[in-house]
């Protein structure tokens, strides 16, 4: 057979967890908690299935569950969303994304992305005939510069693609970023695809500036959104995504044939477990106090730590310990010293590397403060 | 936006399933059953989740699920599968449908299949740039035509679709139709892909033929099954893919971007229940019991009786009754006598109709009677 996808092989996040199990390192690569989701949640789940939901939910997702997040979309952004038209459930935000960028890119449409990135846009692009057209950003700030998108729009332009908060970088997107964005894509016929999984994780008193506040840009965003990343629980493999009835309609086209529906059990208790919004409203704070504890070991560490707004990650450059490229050092932490880490450069199709890796600190207090006295022997 | 499915409306079975629920209607239309999973497999999931088995699985599939799949399949088909390289966990049967020809269909392929078939084949082939060559089988028996098969191939076809048990003609293949079948491939460039869903549901003592038996076929097959099919868990989304190493490992490059994993705890569960082989091998008769009574019942009404050799579908004609196209009949039948089927001209790209109405008999012995007293009435 001919390789659709040649370049790809086994990747970084599957690479490093399993070099962190077989070495039994403290896993800080992957991005999922190793502390339990709520009980609560699990036992709505449970009851759902011995109350026998267990056949096929409806194609676009349980109207319950679409329900409740028409409620949270408006309430947090102020924007609605029609539930009938306008959200569908998918299994999980990597299958939100590919069906998204299936539905509405053509062979040799352009699509302009910005790495680092999550490693699922690129080869969707390309499946579907796409050309990635990327700009690659740089620590420490990864600032978007528009005048040189601007210079990369052409009359093939069809979409951009926008993560924010941001994986891997924790920069999160600005009020300049949103008026750039909107002055740019204006009178354009191009869409933007706003991968928002860690919408929750903002901190220092800032707002996630979701692509639904905006009606210029809501009207042309198809946005992702995650459960798993929300609720804990990464392997349940829950998300959604929101668009205009117009981009939906041709979203639901490829869902119908790529999965059919979602998990039926598990939308069921998380359309009841959404109707309480501290579920959600005490995210900001329960990450910060992690990331800030995790902030105040590593800086009695040798590496230098990366600014971080949003998602639970935290980045840091090494210069002062050594050399090495981020992929072998990184290698050699979660063998020498016990702790995984994503190289950055995984991020970067071209494996651009600045000298940053990734730790997500997604994880139990204790664990982080194993890591930190193991990275402080570096 | 252009649409890239121009022609996709709302599917068939969403259509009769919100008829059937908007008339009170009995629903046999869409394939899935109205009685409760096994409580043993729901606690295994609710054990599992307590467990805290909630963060994302591998991105093949849990090692100990893959393992239950392999002694399945060697105990079942002879065949061995190597758990690391040649088998996938999938979100169900029909993402592993999509995979698969996303992962193998190049613009410009041909692809032949057999009509009436299972909606989600074509969109997916003609997403990938692929091109529909296909055979409309007709009613009573549905027998493929080898010989015709034969002139539709051409140095672009690319892959074979097969279904067998057959949704929704109730068929299966003959030991006649796999030695055509392999002649036909052999020097060939040709694969296989082989939607086996219904694997256990072959009825009368006859075996069900998987393309795993025959080495011959084995090594160009992707073979789709599901759990949702064989523990009456349709809800669930849990299938999965066997295929040669090389096949495979195209397979999983897409997999890894279309839905990375695979819901854990579910996978925990499945793991688990596998190792019980009566959880399967019980089912031809759980079902032959349900399709003898159900075929009982419907002789003393004016419908005339298909073939059901497999799958849990009964299919019916009749022409003693209306000369009404079958759309809509199975409407007016919903709407007036309160039993919904599925129209089988749906299964056909170009509508053939030819006056056949599908019935799933996946349903509780009461629910059979109520629905044959009130076809009785027709
Ligand atoms: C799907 S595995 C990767 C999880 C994640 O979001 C990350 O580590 O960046
Ligand atoms: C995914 S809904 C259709 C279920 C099914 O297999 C059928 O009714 O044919």
């Amino acid at each position: 057979v001919i390789s659709k996808l040649p370049q790809t092989g086994t990747n970084i996040f599957t690479t490093m967890s399993a070099l962190a199990a077989e070495h039994d390192a403290i896993n800080l690569s992957q991005g999922f908690p190793d502390y339990f989701c709520s009980p609560e949640l699990i036992e709505l789940v449970n009851s759902a299935m011995m109350a026998g939901h267990n056949q096929y939910a409806p194609m676009a997702g349980l109207p319950a569950l679409r329900e409740q997040i028409a409620i949270k979309t408006e309430m947090l952004y102020g924007a609605v969303y029609n539930p009938d038209t306008e959200i569908t459930v998918t299994a999980g935000a990597t299958q939100a994304v590919f069906t998204a960028i299936s539905a509405v890119i053509h062979p040799n449409d352009e699509v302009i992305m910005f790495e680092p990135a999550y490693d699922c846009y690129a080869p969707a692009v390309k499946l579907m005939g796409g050309v990635v057209k990327s700009l690659e950003l740089e620590p420490p700030d990864y600032r978007i510069p528009w005048d040189m998108v601007k210079r990369l729009i052409t009359n093939k332009t069809r979409m951009i693609i926008l993560n924010s908060p941001h994986n891997p970088t924790a920069t999160i997107l600005s009020k300049q970023d949103i008026d750039e964005l909107t002055a740019l894509v204006k009178n354009q016929d191009i869409l933007i695809l706003s991968d928002e999984v860690y919408e929750h994780l903002v901190f220092d008193g800032q707002e996630h500036l979701s692509m639904a506040r905006y009606p210029e840009l809501r009207d042309r965003s198809l946005i992702i959104a995650s459960f798993g990343k929300t609720f804990h629980a990464t392997g349940w493999k829950m998300g959604y995504c929101l668009a205009p009835a117009n981009l939906m309609q041709e979203f639901r086209k490829i869902h119908q044939f790529l999965v059919f529906s979602v998990n039926t059990p598990m939308q069921h208790a998380l359309a009841e477990y959404l109707k309480n919004e501290d579920h959600y409203l005490t995210l900001p704070g329960f990450f910060q106090q992690k990331r800030d504890h995790f902030r105040q070991g590593l800086e009695q560490t040798r590496f230098k730590l990366l600014p971080c707004a949003g998602a639970y990650f935290q980045s840091v450059t090494y210069d002062a310990i050594t050399d090495e490229k981020d992929v072998d050092f990184a290698v050699r932490l979660t063998k020498e010293i016990g702790v995984a880490a994503i190289p950055v450069s995984a991020f970067y199709r071209k494996g651009l590397d600045r000298h940053v890796l990734r730790f997500c600190f997604a994880k139990k207090q204790e664990t982080l403060d194993i890591a930190v006295d193991r990275l402080l022997k570096v």
